[in-house]
């Protein structure tokens, strides 16, 4: 299977950020321990600041893959247009969460991507990417 | 381990009603093909179609178990009774739902029990349950 | 055919609790006069205070009787779960209210059930059961 | 007993319009078969488009005759002109309508004349006004 | 082409009223200039303050001519009745207004009747009139 | 001076509806006893219960007379027609209310129409016509 | 007959403030000319920027005089203390606002004294004054 | 006197469950000793999880005793089914908080049964229930 | 103990005022008989119609007295300044109400300065205050 | 004329993306039909799934073009950047939308940047940007 | 220059009151720092708890000083009559806060004397007057 | 000390754009005046159009410089991702506006990014950044 996990807004500082909300290791680390619990898979990884960037990378990605993996941060929450490439696209997304967005603030608990994703799964920490992953399996 | 499932109103149907919505085997068939592939640990089930029932069950199991996996139904958007007795039971609890919730009517996009889960795992058909299970292994 | 009529709430109270709104006569003297218009026809009564209870008869009777007759009481506003329960049974249900609910407090004015239920009659009084009846004929 | 029946905006087009949503028969075929079903009683029948030509018959017949039955269409939910008309007139009014009106978009869900009404009928189909006609006998 | 321009209420003091918002010219002469544009298209014109004549008039011409361009005025906002008139024709409908409703006051940004036209075209003063006539062509 | 008082929906009732309300005497006795006391000024009257003719009206004499008294009845909460005409003519406006409608349903609370008027006098029984005949004066 | 007018918050400034909306005039002159326009009564003026202050003078005359002519300036919409006063008392009040309130800002649209006055007469500038003494003849 | 405390959801858990909100004693404990303070009362205890039968205790002591002290826990926000017990009910009612419900969630700042209450006690801890029998004396 | 009563706006008309709502006797006459019941006890008495004196005799007992016993009256629902001064002060604070607030209109459902107090009391009628007294001891 | 089109996110996709909805053709294909009908106009064309791309676009045409042609996609309901943007510059905008976005979901409902362009053209399919073009000759 | 500093409700009790959200010392220590700093201007000091005293002080300075620096406390969210004072006045205002009022409760986020001041400095602590004072150099 | 000045959405038209809003000199040449006035301080600038990019250099500055100085323009209203930004790194943020948001549309009195700020600065014109600098001294 082809998957890729796609990292939203300010996931980039995983590691560096927040420690007692996200943990202490960055995504890269994490990620290599993840893609040799599954070395029959092919699981990439892309992380992007930028709302249209993530945009396109889902049209890239959206019409051949078989699975996306996607935490989208703060844009699950404002960003329709990504809402759109998802409605958009042919690949199955699974909505990945670290944290429980449900303990956090208002805002924080309408997700505007989630109508256009299989299912979602939130707040197991780093390893809800472990989940997402098996739930394609 | 020792797991429970607790599910919440009407999914004693599973399987009987909508079952473009719910697939169609009942959620025996299905327990018992969960347990076999989880052989070390020990897994209960129980159904109840009445809110303080589920609070019963909750005090009783919430205090000596490993992990609580919930489906609360409707009770998931209504009841700040089973709310308070996940914040005041020990145990950690999993949300689990069937259908993605974020794809139903807007009444069910909001959870009360969710800020007192530790995760939530939505949108898998019945394998949201291994999730589940798995999340705690 | 073979109808119920399910009660929810306080309606145990009719003929004992605020007079002036309910009318004068128990619910059980009604119901035997209502019996005996429709001679031709298997009418049942079952009454519960309880949310889940009444979830319980809506599943034992919803899949073999021709119709339900359904007040809800205060369940009418508040319960998602019957609401459920309506959406997964088979039989056409009727809801009915004695009193006219929009002459009522605010959180009287929207039904939970409604949208499940085939049609709906209210404000007649106690003769509301007997309207409900006559339209299943 | 002198009953009339009122039916507002876009009710003319009964048989013609959206006929999965309310049947293909005119109200004019409808109501003939009405009249005979009851034929100690007299039943009239009025339709207008107009707001204003409505409350213009409500007051006509609302001091003298013994019962008025309202499909007020589209009015149900923005007319408190009726709704008044309702308030200051004697004779009692049945609600009617031929939908479920939960089923249907949010806007129709309130209604600004039920309170104003005895009792409420809706969801029957066609049907719906002979059951008001007998929640007068 | 059949056409018809429906204009709902004070849109006959067009070019008395509030000329800094509606330009100078009377529709009536407007409406000549329009005609002698389109020499090989019937374009009739209709206007009433009524909502329930304007009701009328859509359905005498909805299930026959081949478009209709409606400026329902201040009933865009409030018309429910309009509305359903609109879901019951068969003739597509263009919603025209001759100023940009989104730069006026907040009870003008919802259109009641926007959701049962096939187009939209606001903003160009009474050009627009003239570019929902091309839009049939 | 030239003066109109324009009644809206219901207020031909006056003297026969909810007179504890609305006081017992028809309008057009009080009407006379007005005119009576202002000998020297020209007092016309109207009434309708249909929006349009209001709006009518409101042209008819908004360009010539020296002012307009409009007591819009429940259109006051409800045209936005009516408003429009308001600001469309050159007639300086006053709203006028019989009883407090602040004393009433929340709805009645918000007038669409008193921002378009000069000024609003309102809960002073069939006297709020004379105070409103002084303010021009 | 002994009347007062009670003025609140700022409008000691009139005729030094926002003079395109409140006028040149101070009260004080004003004041002069209308106590000498109805010689046969007894008019009193009071001002105050304090809540409580105008709650003191309402506690004061309330019981007493035959009106009061109250404009509360901001603390109208404001002020649930100085309605409980105007609720407790026994003298007729009547609501004054120079100009018409709904031309302004959203938040000056609610009254909150408005319910305990037996009317209101607003948007005549200074002239509200006496319309509302003119009201008590 | 004849009284009864009524617990809800989750009481049961008092002295096990979230010590720092709510006492170290169980309920049994603390009842014992307030049983003690009023030797020529009779006061009674009952406390249920289930929504339903509270309702059939309310009904159940509701004509004879001569107060009920209700604490429904979390039912006070969201069941209006055990408001309209309540209201169909005799005897006087005082509403019971542990805490202070105005220093918790938004959604425990709403009671649906304190309209149905003679009085409401909240804050001072166990103590509360105390207070609560004093007020009957 | 020291002790004070703060009373806020229109108290001072108690026994004077609503009789049905607030009973007949003065709050001097009641003050009396209670300092009677704790003769052990230092109880203080002061009451203002103004907000903001009500604020500086908060802060002047606020550090140094046993307790306050607050019933600030519309100030309750609007003072967020009388809130802070609750914040800021040391000395404990019981709030009370003669009536039942939630049987009362909406806006005297929500408090502003609950939050900053230990425990409520309301609806117990001029016995509240004695409530309170004893809640302290 | 000097004219551009600025596509928003997604509609790169056209033609290939729900088809139903947009139609089969790319944008490409269809720009090359479009400007051989305009032969004396100088159209062009360009599209960013960024909305900081978009604004830099609109800064670098905004003060020398004749007319912008902006379908916003979804940045037209969440982008105050891109009504910012329009605002600043010079060159009239006008909205073109493919779909009817009254017919969608209700975010889609609320333009935040219609207020800043002349007009509005939507649910002529890709034919909307032809009427858009005609709009400024 | 001519200056005033004008502190609203509790700031009275800085120093004294939640000092690690006020900071240790007394307005009055700082004060004269401050005008230590600027030996050329004339800075003065007014505090009140009553709202009315501070329009009486910004009426008496309002037509005369430099500039006001304005930290109404708690009034700033709930006093539209001090709003009314400074858009009466001539003198420009600054507004401050010396806590980030973001980071409080949602009511201290809306201001609502913010629209008729010149500028806002918050959260600076107590260093926030010397920015205002600054901000008229 | 190390400073930056981020610059958002359109801020790159400052001396083009709206000159009565935002004023006639380019950012640019502020700037240099600025820098000069603090000699002794490493003042650096940064503008972009693209969310995405002010995330990155928020990184970039974040964990070394001493503050930073932050007009986010639109996204201060929308971008819940620069927010999260802020609430990662270390570096203190200072808001700064140009205008004063409140006397503006209600979209931007609420700043998503403020409560992650050390404290905010607007309405000083473009003055308002060397506050913001003088703040960090």
């Amino acid at each position: 299977m082809k998957l890729i996990i796609i990292n939203g807004p300010n996931l980039n500082l995983l590691g560096i950020r927040e420690k007692e909300l996200y943990g202490k290791d960055s995504f890269e680390t994490y990620f290599e321990q993840l893609t040799l619990k599954f070395p029959n898979h092919n699981i990439e990884f892309y992380q992007s600041n930028i709302e249209g960037e993530i945009i396109n990378k889902l049209h890239e990605v959206g019409f051949s893959y078989n699975g996306i993996i996607l935490n989208a941060g703060a844009y699950t929450h404002t960003s329709l247009a990504i809402a759109d490439a998802l409605a958009a696209i042919k690949t199955p997304v699974v909505e990945v969460h670290i944290t429980n967005i449900y303990k956090r603030e208002k805002i924080r608990h309408k997700s505007l991507i989630a109508p256009h994703c299989t299912g979602s799964i939130s707040g197991f920490g780093i390893k809800s990417y472990e989940l997402a992953v098996r739930s394609f399996l």
